[in-house]
């Protein structure tokens, strides 16, 4: 038997065989078309579900389950989308009836962030841990937590908005209508909108330099220029740091995972980002000292994490 | 059988006889005399314990499990405190270890915001819920949750340090050695600094009146005064719901329980705590609009839910 996840991006879906010890075995990719509409969209993970199917070489029949990590706030139970902003209408969305009605297999769905943590415990770099908060710094900060080994999704699978949390009372306006929540000081795109900034506030900084000569500004453009030695470059890899680990710690403190993982396009700065935050948390953590303080690694499956876990996750719910 | 509770309080210890349906049938006081040391209180703990049996009239030998509800952090697996900072040498000491040798029954130790939370599960405020969180607004913010209707304490027990989550990013200093933390804008004794430092600050003010010939200054005054139409005290008011409320959100966005309930001398407030939380937490939490946000409530057993909710979690975990 083999196990399906989907991991339905804003741009593309992926959908990955995936077995029952939760490798991937094959993975195809279509475009979400996600500005077409919601139905559109259900017909492109069908279609994208078929291909990957037929091209692997195997009959619908041998698929135990499909799970689709989504993005949203999900009603795992019922398998519906409550509400997903990125994509057009869709909200109340009961994906898993929909792809149901279509490919008659076994559907679930749980958060695309949800998912990932689970691939990570499944087959990445969480693997052999129960307890573990994974973060995800991109557009926005996402995350999932296992707890004892299964997912925890908050009740009624409405929780874990990890990115939601407030680290600057009356901060920056974040896309949720709160102010100062992490997301808005600890995600890719506020690296890059403090870069900017920076950067035009000091025009002869070695940061705006590189910031005019690189093609694209992105997470690595900061960092680069800190590791150069520009000072104004590394005031903004610090500020990020601490906010980074500002949320890291309120995890610790409140979920004392054995592991924290963090991915993200961010995470490829690896030591040079996952350093400093190991020795910012080990010393802000409550009981600093005499509480042990999780581990913080990479999370290691990139995208995959996202089908491995969603495959997973179908495959545990659906029994 | 009877299930005896113990609330081991900075100041007193106050022992419950507890039915097997979590009543409080007997409760019986001593003082802790913290001050003395780890010995002093442990016989402290036992003879309350004795005490409160033969007062009731049964024998040791009727009680089924003994529970403790301990300040600081617990490693509830083998029942040790590991720091409780306002105990003199409370640094990991086997409380269930050394009870259990001087009255020979089993004994299970948890945190006492977490005893308290479990408590008005089992036979107060959120009795019939399933996913709670309880706070508790005193010198500090603790803090307790239930998720599936069992207590969740973190990873090996050491978490849910709810007064340690962040709000302000480089702000107050905490006691826990991080700047920042709930607790220092949220507990009671923050408000009460508040309350001097604006009355001290406006002389004229009616809250200044109010303070200076208030006995003992606490949480009501300032509330008293801003009822009384003081707009220096409703400032402090309306800053001091705004921090309640902001790690409020946060618990919403990550755990969305049933139900919040606060407990502690502060939500003896009522309505013109509870009724502004509760509009502020609907209109700030994620997805607000769309996802039900919890009940907001007080706790309704005070200090009786930490002896209740002791009794029980020994009566859960010692199976």
């Amino acid at each position: 038997m083999y196990y399906i996840g989907v991991d339905l991006g804003g741009t593309k879906i992926a959908v990955g065989i995936v077995s029952v010890y939760g490798k991937l075995l094959y993975k195809y990719t279509v475009k979400t078309e996600a500005d077409k509409g919601v139905e559109t969209v259900i017909s492109n993970i069908i279609k994208c579900i078929e291909s990957a199917v037929a091209e692997y070489g195997i009959s619908i029949s041998n698929v135990a389950s499909i799970g689709i990590g989504s993005p949203g706030v999900i009603d795992s139970e019922t398998g519906t989308v409550i509400a997903a902003f990125n994509f057009k209408d869709m909200i109340n969305v009961c994906l898993a009836g929909e792809i149901q009605k279509r490919i008659n297999r076994p559907v679930a769905v749980s958060n695309d962030a949800n998912c990932a943590a689970l691939g990570e415990v499944v087959a990445g770099a969480a693997k052999g841990y129960s307890d573990v908060v994974m973060i995800t710094l991109g557009t926005g900060v996402g995350g999932g937590i296992v707890i004892n080994g299964e997912l925890y999704e908050g009740g009624r699978s409405r929780g874990v908005e990890l990115g939601h949390i407030v680290v600057n009372h009356g901060g920056n306006l974040c896309s949720c209508g709160r102010r100062g929540c992490w997301e808005t000081y600890a995600s890719a795109s506020a690296l890059i909108k403090r870069t900017m900034e920076e950067a035009a506030a000091h025009p002869d900084s070695l940061l705006a330099k590189m910031v005019a000569e690189a093609e694209t500004v992105n997470g690595k453009t900061v960092f680069n220029a800190a590791e150069q030695g520009c000072p104004v470059a590394k005031a903004v890899t610090d500020e990020y740091i601490s906010y980074v680990s500002e949320g890291l710690i309120d995890l610790t403190n409140v979920f004392r995972p054995q592991i924290i993982l963090i991915g993200g396009g961010i995470s490829n700065e690896g030591e040079r980002l996952i350093g400093p935050i190991k020795k910012y948390v080990a010393e802000n953590s409550f009981g600093a000292g005499i509480i042990e303080v999780p581990h913080i690694a990479r999370a290691t499956l990139g995208n995959d994490a996202g089908i491995i876990g969603a495959a997973m996750f179908a495959k545990r719910t659906l029994k």
